[in-house]
């Protein structure tokens, strides 16, 4: 495994509705896993979440994180990373969730924003990655 | 949330072939995310793996993971739960891998068994759950 995402699973990130569980470290040091969306830019993975929510406040404290992306037509298909959020960022994250909430729901606009909701983007600089079926 | 898994959503362990991602701890701290399939008995929730693998050695070495079981009909439906690796045998994780094999894939016998392969079954004592959707 290396940082390059093998070609052959790079569908995964980018033209399938795929999936992705991401895995956090919580203060004490234990994982956490929960599902998000993601996509693929300029050589980042991009995920998306809320000021504030666990994940958030686990990436702004520990930034190595892991990812399993899943084919959404074939559970046994999926692509493994590891890396580290190498950029935590504001500014384009309500774009990036309307882009986000486009490719996985077919919508224009992020359907479940909350009032006093800040979303943020995370940016994963892979470092080691594998691809299974 | 308290180790009590919330009735609503045992149907991810019980009835359904709704796959799970299990975070462990890799040597160096950081997290791993990997598909399973699981089940639940006792009161544990239990999952196989074979012995040598990433997650194997990660488990026997650090009992802290994470788990979210996703509803395989609505994937906004999930049950996250974090807990300890209370048992790891071998005894019975033959039967329980095909037992796995009859829930997911409806066959007697699982059928990617290697020839050196020794199963192994994991215990995990739920510390906290959480439903969403």
């Amino acid at each position: 495994m290396d940082g390059t995402i093998p070609e052959k699973y790079m569908d995964l990130l980018t033209s399938k509705k795929a999936f992705a569980h991401l895995g956090t470290l919580m203060p004490d040091g234990s994982p956490q896993v929960t599902p998000v969306w993601c996509d693929y830019a300029d050589g980042f993975v991009r995920i998306n979440s809320a000021k504030g929510r666990q994940k958030d406040r686990n990436m702004r404290r520990e930034p190595r994180v892991s990812l399993c992306v899943t084919d959404p037509e074939n559970p046994y298909r999926y692509l493994e990373l590891r890396g580290s959020i190498v950029e935590i960022t504001e500014t384009g994250a309500d774009a990036h969730i309307d882009s986000l909430a486009k490719k996985y729901l077919g919508v224009d606009s992020y359907p479940y924003r909350q009032a006093a909701e800040i979303r943020v983007m995370y940016k994963i600089q892979v470092e080691t990655s594998s691809g299974m079926g």
